[in-house]
């Protein structure tokens, strides 16, 4: 039906404001409602997710404080969840909104770093929170599995944070560059987002077992119920969220002076043939940032990174 | 530079033996080193799991029998890194191997199946041996976040096998149905893989924290830090899986008469677009085993998918 999706640089600056944000008015996404309805159910189990884990710190353990007890422990749930599983979340399918498509690439790519970086920073205060209650308490650091696997998700999304602000936010890196370490930036930041989520599920674990003694966990009270429910509303989340970034059609179109996507997929250019990547490649926006020879060269490159997109 | 690969259906028939297996003798895959390179890490990596499962069961725990005690518990683990882990991992990347590519799809999709029956076999028989377990000690099912998951991995699971079995493995199903389930197949596919590995990771936290008190877990004994690191093992190999499975470059080519894929990666055909899925399409072989009538409505309906491949 709405299969094909017309871009035209002839049509007026778009509402968003930016200087390279030409695209036209005509743009339609194929599955749009699919689309709509994905990302509403994705919105809401996410948010969801937040507030089962704001009852269960609030409702069902000690609450909120800083003081080194209970409280300031309960944080790093609070934190992860919101920051680190919700916002990260959003961040990975922002360019896929396509009201958006309107809006250039560049501020696109600002409001990923974004919200990444966000979730970064709340990550962070919630180690600072679980490693000041231990210390208070005199609980040896870093012995579980929970806190290996966390500690690296979390190094591991700084480092990516990192080589995305430099590689792709930032003019200067070669295009060979960005063309190599795109795949590897999209690969690790699914893997990321993937390990997080186990990592809070072993979190839940544990802390479920820990806290639930009298009645304990094994009797079925009504906090292991609710925070297992917690559990699986995150892992629905992230599945959700995999749905709709692996989906072909509901990639942001590239960002040419002018492409027309036939309604019988036929690709406009030579290098999207079979060896086309879903997920994990650039577009042109990032061949304008430099220079037309650099372009030029970009081809080749492209082409022998197999690849294409705007994730 | 190896970025061409060469299919020619006048070649003579493959040693694999098959009827339709007529590939010719010129394959080549771009970055074929790199691939074995990860191909052989991911069963070493696989390989050390299962090793080190064995190890913790028969060493650090109390060995293996089937008589209600702690011994049949330990089959839990060791099934479920055999099958559930090692062996789905490998399932998934069967038709990746280039030297299967001269084996017919029916073979392939054979192997795959029956690589996945025997891990669901496997993985029903490790909650056998969990469930009795509980029963002769009373020990109440089904009340960790742990078994939510896990269960509902397992009849996921089972469910996938049953829904490839019908519809890619047997030759009745349309290949309107086909192409409108491969993609969704190939999803589940990966997030069952996924959430197992998520699972495992849960299975570990909670069993280091029952049985490990004397000295606890949190005073780093040998058996906390071997434990942890087969967890990071077990994370290790899907990160690898992953990786294999996602790149566009070695995916199965398909199973034309003929097919050149050109060196600059043009699309041979026009449904080849930048609408073509990484992974979760079709090849030939499937429209093979029907009519050349259904074979021409394919084009629309593939074109519809939007998707191409053969995973």
């Amino acid at each position: 039906m709405c299969q094909y999706l017309e871009v035209s640089a002839a049509a007026s600056r778009s509402s968003c404001g930016y200087h390279r944000a030409e695209y036209g008015a005509l743009m339609a996404m194929e599955g749009y409602r699919g689309f709509l309805g994905l990302l509403v159910s994705a919105l809401l189990v996410g948010f969801l997710s937040v507030i089962f884990t704001l009852i269960w710190v609030l409702h069902y353990r000690e609450g909120l404080g800083w003081d080194g007890t209970a409280l300031e422990f309960n944080w790093h749930p609070v934190l992860v969840v919101t920051g680190f599983v919700f916002i990260q979340g959003i961040a990975i399918i922002v360019y896929r909104l396509p009201w958006t498509w309107k809006c250039s690439k560049l501020l696109m790519k600002s409001i990923h770093a974004g919200l990444n970086a966000v979730a970064a920073i709340l990550a962070i205060i919630s180690l600072v929170a679980v490693f000041d209650f231990h210390n208070a308490r005199n609980i040896p650091n870093m012995y579980s599995l929970h806190s290996w696997v966390g500690l690296t998700a979390v190094i591991l999304y700084i480092l990516q944070l990192l080589l995305g602000f430099f590689v792709f936010l930032l003019p200067w890196a070669p295009l060979s560059l960005r063309a190599l370490l795109m795949p590897i930036h999209v690969y690790s930041g699914l893997l990321v987002f993937g390990t997080v989520i186990a990592t809070v599920l072993m979190g839940v674990t544990e802390k479920l077992i820990f806290a639930l003694k009298n009645p304990a966990y094994s009797t079925f009270p009504p906090e292991g119920v609710f925070t297992n429910t917690l559990g699986l509303l995150i892992l629905v989340f992230g599945a959700l969220i995999f749905w709709i970034v692996t989906r072909p059609q509901w990639k942001r179109p590239k960002e040419p002076n002018s492409v027309l996507l036939q309604p019988n997929g036929g690709a406009p250019e030579g290098m999207e043939g079979s060896m086309a990547m879903n997920f994990g490649n650039m577009d042109k926006s990032d061949s304008e940032l430099n220079s037309e020879a650099a372009a030029r060269k970009r081809n080749i490159t492209l082409d022998e990174a197999g690849q294409r997109s705007t994730m």
